[in-house]
């Protein structure tokens, strides 16, 4: 403890410096300063690795899925196109002149395939030209009856269209295919009836709006056409069609993983994930479908697709498809039930079982076949004949159960089960074989309805006649 | 048959005038006429009729759900007030001036819910704020690189930008809450680039448009937030309730119409369409479920929630509805079965199933009264007890089967089923009985789950604890 006593010019000041404790609060004053070094680095750490997950996040889907990255290249070579189309004219003394609308329409409009811009083009087009035809003749009534009613009337009108604009947009099918159409009546009407008294301006301003708007949306369809472009009837197509690959998959991988003997525990593993991941996704896709088959609807023809390609046939096989995911879903669940059935009844069935979900998930891949090569299948309704003469077999054997001698807790109870040759079964034992069997049964005549989906899309879609060589070959492989 | 003939001033002519074909054009030809007629007439009818159709189609939507009209009258006083407001100052000597930022802002921030709204106004502001700040910053360097790389660097940027904002918007996380924000910002930092060479134009530009926008943003939050305002927290919390008391209902009548004696078939119809609405419903409702989710975090405290109300909880909850919904699709199939079940073993088992369906629904409608009161309920824990034990009653009466002779089909079977006061039962009648009560002790343990979840909601959301009354009158109805 040292203590410090000096006077001068009337000023005394002491300072009390227990050495101890000066150690202490020195010690103390450096760690709370490392505390806040450290967390302000553990901060900019965090950020920083925040930033770079979501950088690997971006990237991997940007690898996982090109065409997106390819997408964002596209709006930003329409932009440039935009913008280099303004440059090069002296056209910008006002601030938001013309140049503004055509931008506008590339942002807005510019969508990722196909069929949701030109919905959009076509909305737009259709709302601005409505909107101003009808604003203008709101204008000229206003004019006509005179300076005072004149705020009134445009007003008026302004509430009520909008108001009723706007409800529109809640009613399915304006929703489904012209929501944004009506978001654009309203906001070009709004522009027109508020922004100016003089008519003559009103014509240039609609002249303007139209011609950038027109050099917009036909950059934002040269673009989204010529360079990779993404159609969203096709999207619609293969979505569906790996989503019957995805629910064979899965039903094959489930019923096998049930009945099979997996020895090693690692393969089982990734097999059940990629089981549950493939029905899963067919559980959901239902919005998906919904919105693709719409912007598909404004498509022109392209690839191996017409202008009126039966999209809707498409929605009807994605439902059918779902259904099945349902079952599968229930299947799932039997088949990691607690109960576990005997050896020898799994033995037993297994043959049976894994023969239905075989040939129904056949019968899916041969669907998904159809849709990928756009051709009738020859085989597909012999496969359906295996797959329903594999439910008889399964039912068969469903019903020879009764032949076997079943087991009765009850010591008491008279007969069955006294030979020692005959294999004894619980009735509790059968439940989750019988659930399986009856919820495969239910699968496959869900899959038939698919396949009927599928010939009758089929049909309106035009799809060619499956060639005499595949008849062939499959004549080859019967007699084989 | 006549036959004129005139020479005048060297012009003959003749007309050959067949009475019979004459009579057979002349009708033909008002025939045709009438065809038109009746042709137009059609088209005007089945125009007009399907203008009536999609009226009353309108109104009865605005009847069902008046909440839409109401938002539809909210957009309609929202753009009233922003003309209002610039009609009074006269702005409108140039076209596309600041007024047009306002009613822009208007018309594409209002939305349904004040989540979505507030969602887009913060994206909005956000968006704006950032991407007029870099344009600035970009036109600063772009003026200090020289005349000649000025437009390089600023096509450079704007393309870079445009693709990276662009592709953002497919990453996850972006998509949920940042997807109008980037293409915001993308809009403002193409207008900002392309606008101009001059600063201090650029300048007034960035703040007529952030004032503008604030002016109409505000006007949208005030008008959303204090008319009929619609809460899309509010929204899912009474979509999830919903769901809970569909699946109740149709779980109950599923399972009370398969083993209930139907006297009047018209009731059983109106019963079974009731139960098929109900849980399909659910099937597909996590688009809208997540969407409601997404705006309500974006919500300030209102009625009965909080700013940090636990929104992900909800869609936890709402995914083992799900779960129980596709359960219930295939107990659905399960009863629709063609193998029939003996009555006797129908009236068996009528008593355990319906019990435990009921008592199942029973958890469900506390589930539901729980989030409708927002009260942890102190009645659950033994509800979910009480459907435990139907549960163990099925499953013994599952196992007591064991001890019921069943009847083989082969005449040379050895013992079973002598006895005349003993019921006699094939396996394969039992099958459809065995999965259905499956079926209903799968629902009961994803009930059981759907039950931890809302435990968790209630915990995290700091639901109320159930009063004392309400305990003493469950006392009261347990001594009863």
């Amino acid at each position: 403890m040292v203590k410090e006593s000096k006077q001068s010019g009337g000023l005394e000041w002491r300072i009390n410096v227990p050495n101890e404790t000066a150690a202490k609060v020195l010690v103390s004053e450096s760690k709370s300063q490392i505390r806040v070094c450290n967390g302000l680095r553990g901060l900019i750490v965090g950020f920083m690795t925040r930033i770079w997950k979501f950088l690997q996040k971006a990237w991997s889907l940007a690898v996982r899925e090109p065409k997106k990255a390819i997408h964002g290249v596209k709006v930003g070579v329409a932009l440039s196109i935009v913008s280099l189309f303004y440059y090069m004219r002296p056209l910008y003394d006002g601030v938001g002149g013309n140049a503004m609308w055509a931008v506008m329409t590339v942002v807005v409009v510019f969508e990722y395939t196909v069929g949701a811009t030109l919905c959009k083009c076509v909305n737009r087009a259709i709302g601005t030209f409505l909107a101003g035809a009808l604003g203008l003749g709101v204008h000229w009534i206003a004019n006509q009856s005179g300076e005072k009613f004149k705020p009134i009337i445009i007003e008026v009108s302004v509430f009520l269209l909008a108001a009723a604009a706007t409800f529109s947009r809640f009613i399915p099918t304006i929703k489904a295919r012209f929501d944004y159409g009506a978001m654009i009546f309203i906001l070009t009407f709004s522009l027109v009836s508020v922004s100016g008294y003089r008519v003559d301006e009103l014509f240039e301003l609609a002249h303007d709006r139209l011609s950038t708007i027109a050099i917009g949306t036909s950059l934002c369809i040269l673009t989204t056409m010529i360079f990779c472009p993404v159609w969203a009837g096709n999207e619609l197509h293969y979505l569906i069609t790996n989503n019957m690959e995805k629910i064979a998959d899965s039903l094959n991988g489930c019923v096998v993983e049930y009945f099979g003997i997996n020895e090693n525990v690692n393969s089982k593993d990734e097999a059940s994930d990629k089981v549950s991941q493939g029905y899963k996704c067919v559980l959901n896709s239902k919005a998906t479908e919904e919105a693709m088959a719409n912007f598909a609807r404004w498509e022109p023809a392209h690839g191996r697709f017409n202008f009126r390609h039966p999209w809707n046939e498409y929605l009807k096989v994605g439902a059918l498809l779902r259904k099945c995911a349902y079952c599968i879903e229930t299947l799932n669940v039997s088949t990691n039930s607690d109960t576990e059935a005997p050896v020898i009844l799994k033995k037993h069935f297994s043959k049976y079982c894994i023969g239905l979900s075989s040939s129904s998930s056949d019968v899916l891949k041969e669907m998904a076949v159809i849709m990928n090569t756009m051709t009738k299948s020859t085989k597909i309704d012999l496969m359906v004949n295996e797959m329903n003469d594999a439910v008889q077999e399964l039912q068969g054997v469903l019903k020879s159960l009764s032949k076997q001698p079943i087991i009765r807790d009850s010591k008491n109870g008279t007969g069955g089960g006294n030979k020692s040759s005959t294999t004894m079964v619980r009735v509790m034992e059968i439940v989750p074989i019988v659930s399986i069997s009856t919820l495969l049964i239910e699968i496959a005549a869900r899959i038939e309805k698919g396949v009927e989906a599928i010939n009758e899309l089929a049909n309106k879609a035009e799809f060619e006649e499956g060639t005499k060589k595949s008849k062939q070959s499959e004549n080859q492989q019967n007699s084989s």
